[in-house]
Order: C-alpha cells, then structure tokens, then sequence
C-alpha cells in the first residue's frame, strides 16, 4: 500500500505492507489524513520517531478482528492513543496517560497517512452523516483544544486570550468559543485572523495588544518560549495560563512570576473525541476555513512542503 | 531606634527615625523578627529594596492612630501585605495580590526588624496566650505554607512530596501534615528530616529516592532549577506541581514535560494568618526545633552570618 514514512528521512513508499488487525483491532482504508504540525516536528527529530507519519484521519472500517461487526463499512474516526487497559490510568479513561501507550504515528505505532491502518475497535467513534471528511479529520486537534475543558472549569465571565493564529492557535480559539466562552484572539496575521473574526471571537493584531496582567485564562499556542514569555506577562494574579505547544527554553528563563503572581500552568495535550464530534454535528463551529489545501496521497511530500509556507493553516491529504 | 537596615549594605543602625502611624494604622514595639531566605535574597539585590529588612515578627501594640482603642497592649503577628483596599484583589480578600500594594521589608515599606515597626490595624491579629514568642514569629512563613491549601484542594488519599530540607520545606512538610494529610519530605539532611519525621512525616534521603513519576502533589521547596527538574520528573501525569520558591533557570529549560503529562505547575506565595495562628494554637505542629538559634538586636549582623550557616534552619532576632 501507499505510505508517507519517515525513517530520517521523509519519503512515500508504494508497497509498504498492509497492516493486520490483532484481535480487537479493525482495518481501516484511510479516505482523509491531516498533516500536524507534531508530524512536521517528528521530521526534525522529535520522538525519535520511525514508521508511518500521521495521527489525524478519517476512514471506512473495511474488516474487524472481533466477533462484533457492528463497525464494518461505517465511516469513523480514532482517539490515537492505545492503552494497556489495566492501569489506574486506562481503568479512569485516561488511556492517552498510561505509561505502556502506544500513540498512533508519533511512538511505537505506525500511523494513519497510508491507504490502511489498524486501530483498536474500542479507539474508534462513527462519524455523524452531516460531518463531512474534511472536518471529520480535523476531530482529533478539536479533541486537544476542547481538552482545555476537560482539565479546567472556565467560568462564563472570564475574559480568554488564546495567543496564536496557528492552526492551534485558530482552533483552539473556535473551540473555547463554539462552547461559550468569552475569547479574544491575539496574532500577526490579520487574514487568519479574520476566520475566527467571522465566528463571534474578538481579535487584535498583536502589534496592537496591550501588555497587562488582566486576562483570566491565557491559552499559549505560538509554540515560541517568546509567546510563552508574552502569555505570562499577560496572565492576571491567580489566572491561568494554559501551555497547550510543547516550547523549549534556550535562554535564561525566570519563574519568579508565576510564584509572585501565583499564576497555574496547565499543561494540556490530546482530549476526548466524543464532545469535537458533537461540537462540529451541531454547527457551533465551522472549520472548512481552516483547510488551505488537500493534496492527493501521490503527491503528499509536495503537501508537507506546503505545510511550512508560511501562510498554510490546514493541510489534507486524500486517498 | 535600632534597625537592621539595607541601603546596599547591611548595617545595623542606632538611631533611625522612629515611624509614625499614619491614619489605621498601629504603631507596634517589635518583640522578635525572624529571618528568612527572602531577606537574604535582598541583600543580594532581589526586588532592589532599601530601608529595614524583615517581614517576620511578633510585637506588642503600643498605640494606635484610630479611635478603636481595643488592640493597644496586645500581641500581635501581623500580614505583611499592605494594598490599596479599592480594588478588586482587595475586595476579595487578596490584597497580597493587590497591584499597588507595599509589602513589609520587600517593597515600598520599612520592615520589622526595628524597635518599633507601624502596621494597618486591618493587618494585625491578636496571638493566642499559649503560643510563645518563637512560634508567633512563624506565623507569617507557616501561613506562607498553608496558602497551598487556599488555593489547591489536596484529597486525604493524595501521596504528597515536599522536595527540600531546608526551613521552607521543613515549614511546608509540617503544614500539610498538620492539615492531616499524607506528606513525604525529601531532602539532604539527616537531622533536618528528623524533625519532620518526629511529627508524622515521611522522610526520605534524596540519594534514596526514586525517581519515579508517582506523585500526585510534589511542592518544590529547594530553590533551585535541578530541584525544579527533580520535581517535574516525580510528579505523575496530570499531577501538580507547587511552586513554593522563585527559581530562576540559567540554563536550557524543556516545557514538553509539562505538556505531554499534562501537569499543573501552581505557583504559590503569601498565605492568610488566621489558620496558621488555628494550627498552632491547638498544638498541631511543633515550631520550636526549627529554631536554630536566637540573637539579640545588637548582633543582628552575626545573625544574617548565622542564617547563612549550612546547618542553620531558622534564626531569630530579639529585642
């Protein structure tokens, strides 16, 4: 089958083998995958990661190995991380922290831009008829941004500043939004920022913010420790500041204000798939905008290229 | 008066201007003045403060600029932040967050380490009889201590670690584990750790200690980013992290920890008094084996030597 692999180096390869479903796993044939921007770290090295690229797809359920064959010929999309099922973690429904997980194209599992993969069947959610493959696949990076919700009641009268036009950034804000929240958005580039604009979140070039300790939750999604640094100047006492891009610090970096201040740090990552599904089945939030172009599975390497312009948001690949 | 003073050096001088309370205010005759690693921090140059150090102390009031007579005689412990008492921190019981506050020997306000110090009324509390001088002079650090459990609720089955034997974490280890909780404290000193261990803690050597990600609350209490890095190493997925002490990193510093175990890092400063002053009053903890020793005014210098002492805990300053 056609694959997008990385083994040091980025490649597609036509005649990868196709992968077998273990019992309790279903063969899925790939309709959609998303390239992340967690795939174009894992070119650079992050992970350490070798096999197949990919964590965001949609696709037909062609075979299972179970005697329930409920799933087959149904259109589903997978929470990417595999559990052992029997620690405290995975008994809580907290499969994507078990310490033996495996996560689907970032460590110790082959990933999903291929005509086929193997998931587990219990991973899988079908996908409403009203959502269509495009937004389908952006289910799992909705999934981490409505994660912030999982992990943290935000109050209907706190003032939310996510900072970022990213597609993280992009998305988280349409998810916080799409729930209710109070958002503004902060970025450099008016024409990204005008999609979420037109979705009810207040936005400002971030030439034009004013730097204040008075916003309640701070979302960072620049992936910059300059965005972090930014985020906490603009986090109130006591607010929060959500970290949601993995930054590193390659300078000095000073922690007295967050002690000062007595600012909380919320690391958060990969969420649930059930509250993005019902979010985009019910039209709270539009994510077509998002995708700046879909690229034949033949032509993916061109795709990843694209994925680093500068001015792409959502890049698709499609089978 | 007498006053330990930092004008870019310490100095002890004999005859600095006695202060005046202004309107609300008490002027209090200082009984004892604890030193704390915050003030030693100053004369290092941290908050670029001048004018009488400390913010630690016990005293008896000896007059007051108000015509509520009724706290003139008594001994008072009071809370060192002073804010503007219009504002929405204020209003809700944090002026410690108030954004134009004083605060007693840190910023904008003489200390206490004097003959005579002048306090908001509003700031005093009255020092139950069965608490000694030492003790209530430990007010401020314990309160310090307990403000983690202002701000975090900690469940009674929740494996709690204090990193750091010295007097921060020997207070913070005491506090929870006289709140009832289930606290283990690790450090570097065998005779520092017996303290805690007398009264109901854990303790742990830290070459004996394994590094594992196990812990569901690890407050870092060392002071250093190694110290940082040890405790965002125990702390387990989606546990917290408390921030206890202002580290700085001087070095490369990785955020992805924080994000892919999705951890709260709770940074967290000056606490309320009341229950400090509740804890010691019932006896709950013992104070006294903190106290490495006790000066006289006029050795005030030999004590900042003294607190400097790898062996000291806590050193106070009698007047």
């Amino acid at each position: 089958m056609k694959a997008v692999v990385f083994d040091n180096n980025l490649k597609l390869i036509s005649d990868y083998n196709m992968p077998v479903p273990k019992s309790g796993e279903a063969l899925i044939k790939v309709l959609m995958a998303g390239i992340c921007n967690t795939d174009f770290e894992i070119t650079k090295g992050y992970m350490g990661y070798n096999g197949i690229l990919g964590h965001e797809f949609v696709g037909i359920v062609e075979s299972v190995n179970s005697e329930d064959k409920t799933l087959v010929g149904k259109r589903v999309v997978g929470e990417i991380n595999c559990g052992c099922g029997e620690c405290e973690y995975c008994k809580t429904g907290l499969e994507r922290h078990c310490f033996n997980r495996q996560t689907l194209g970032i460590w110790q599992k082959d990933g999903c831009m291929a005509e086929y993969v193997t998931m587990p069947i219990k991973n899988l959610l079908v996908v409403p008829d009203n959502i269509s493959d495009e937004e389908a696949v952006m289910v799992e990076p909705l999934a981490a941004a409505l994660e912030i919700l999982e992990q943290l009641h935000i109050r209907p009268d706190a003032n939310v500043l996510v900072l970022g036009d990213g597609k993280l950034g992009l998305t988280i804000a349409l998810a916080l939004s799409g729930a209710g929240l109070n958002v503004t958005q902060v970025g450099k580039h008016t024409n990204k920022l005008a999609i979420t604009s037109q979705q009810g979140v207040k936005t400002v070039l971030l030439e034009d913010l004013q730097i204040t300790k008075t916003w309640d939750v701070v979302v960072e999604a620049t992936g910059s420790i300059n965005g972090f640094e930014t985020a906490l100047a603009l986090t109130k006492p006591r607010g929060i500041l959500v970290l949601k891009s993995t930054v590193a610090s390659g300078k000095e970096f000073n922690f007295a204000p967050i002690v000062v201040d007595e600012i909380t740090i919320l690391g958060s990552r990969c969420g649930q798939f059930e509250p993005a599904l019902r979010l985009l089945e019910q039209k709270r939030i539009n994510f077509k905008p998002l995708i700046t172009d879909v690229y034949e599975i033949d032509n993916a390497i061109e795709a990843f290229e694209k994925n680093k312009a500068k001015d792409s948001i959502k890049v698709l690949i499609k089978f």
